[in-house]
């Protein structure tokens, strides 16, 4: 396995493979890998000759109150899956690097970004616009893998790729869960024993949502009602938002046509939750 | 000579030489090919394998009140020149396929973009840097062109690549200027024989400060006097701004030590003309 650190080393090793024809598989990260990056490089692995991996915890994306310092960097570890994986490049450049003196570009997507997790996290989408575009450029993947949990996330770098003409493809790779329910996150190490075990009420709310919709009801605020009801029950969970949404603009409906999808947040103990799940009507 | 209108395609066409080794050379402009361009088109036609030439009135670059409606559009000349020129493609892609329904991405550098044609053409600067990437990306060159007429777009485009690690080297060519010194711009046919008459004037101011500068003048403040005398001058000109400026940042320096910029614009008729002019202070 191959430990690449600059950016111009990553950009040839690129170029060198795709003109031998070789395709590239790409998984971005924040390392901190659990089995959710672990299904996303095996969807790489299986679909692509070769795939990177990048771990950059992207200071950008963070807000001046959130937890950049305190987030969990394992750099060991995460090689150690890699390899296991048989990932053929890690990608894990500096902070001066990635930003150097001077630099001041910024990418945005602003419809995208403008409710939910842009509303509760200001600049967060255009850090990560901009990251993403940056490694994109790099890598020059021919496919990217983005994870379902942070489905605005998937949802602004799609518009992204598109908007951009960006490299590739973008394959969005449904959410991993433990026996629980609890979506996987690097970020659930924050919790404590306690918080752990209320933590699935999010998952649980979710799936009082989606059980609704299968009975039969279509009205937004209907199915929303039902899955605060869920969350209100639990005392250490503090609701930030849940909502009924359009599943490409993210923006709320009224009435579940087809397809929709319900997403949320809270916190429990002072750390941030977030989760969504896809919900389909028939007929 | 191939003549391109789909995004894919051009990507796809990108794709296959680099695949081969080819190496591209790239000269994004909005047709109504002038001397200049082909200066562009001459120095990529040397230096790479293959060379492709865009043609694109980017639209949003121009303001509401700005003249993208009657911006010169010569298509069947341009193609003349071009395959003249020994140019392998011409992009020209259609507005709806560059810009379809939803797109919403924007790229800024707010740095470079503040000042000058910034102030003067609010939201130019995003445009361009937003059409920019979209067509690194496509036609992924190994070297891009820009014209040095227009320096703050090259000074923008030159941060924005290194900022996003858009793809290949960027040049800088030289301006190509009439025999009267009037710097080829495709907006001099909005010109009238008088007006036309009167235009080297912004040449002959910027030739001034750098006349001053030759004979010992140091000073940002009185390098401009030099320059807004020549202007007042000729009676039809309206001066916009002249500066003297870092060549790289293009914020306004008090005192030359080493490199500037000398950056002029004014209208005459009208007609809204730019220059500029690079000095070096020896010893």
């Amino acid at each position: 396995m191959n430990s690449i650190r600059s950016l111009s080393a990553m950009a040839a090793w690129s170029r060198r493979l795709h003109r031998e024809g070789v395709t590239i598989g790409f998984v971005p990260t924040m390392g901190a890998l659990h089995a959710g990056h672990r299904a996303l490089i095996r969807a790489a692995r299986l679909a692509c000759d070769a795939v990177v991996v990048s771990i950059f915890v992207n200071p950008t994306q963070f807000g001046p109150r959130e937890d950049l310092a305190k987030y969990p960097r394992q750099l060991r570890l995460d090689r150690a899956l890699c390899r296991a994986e048989a990932v053929d490049v890690i990608f894990a450049p500096e902070n001066h690097s990635m930003y150097p003196p001077g630099n001041q570009t910024i990418v945005m997507v602003p419809q995208v970004a403008r409710r939910w997790e842009g509303e509760a996290r200001p600049h967060h989408f255009q850090g990560v616009a901009t990251v993403v575009t940056k490694l994109l450029c790099l890598v020059q993947p021919d496919v990217s893998w983005f994870g379902q949990k942070d489905y605005q996330q998937a949802a602004l770098v799609r518009q992204l790729m598109k908007d951009l003409n960006l490299p590739g493809q973008m394959m969005i790779y449904p959410t991993v869960r433990e026996a629980d329910g609890l979506a996987l996150s690097s970020r659930n190490v924050y919790l404590s024993p306690v918080h752990r075990l209320a933590a699935p009420v999010l998952y649980r709310a979710l799936q009082a949502g989606a059980a609704a919709v299968r009975a039969g009801e279509r009205r937004g605020a209907e199915i929303r009602r039902c899955m605060i009801r869920v969350i209100k029950r639990e005392p250490s969970a503090t609701l930030d938002y849940v909502a009924v949404c359009d599943h490409l603009t993210l923006e709320p409906i009224a009435r579940i046509e087809r397809k929709a999808l319900l997403l949320g947040a809270l916190q429990i103990g002072g750390v941030r939750l977030i989760d969504n799940m896809l919900v389909q009507v028939h007929g």
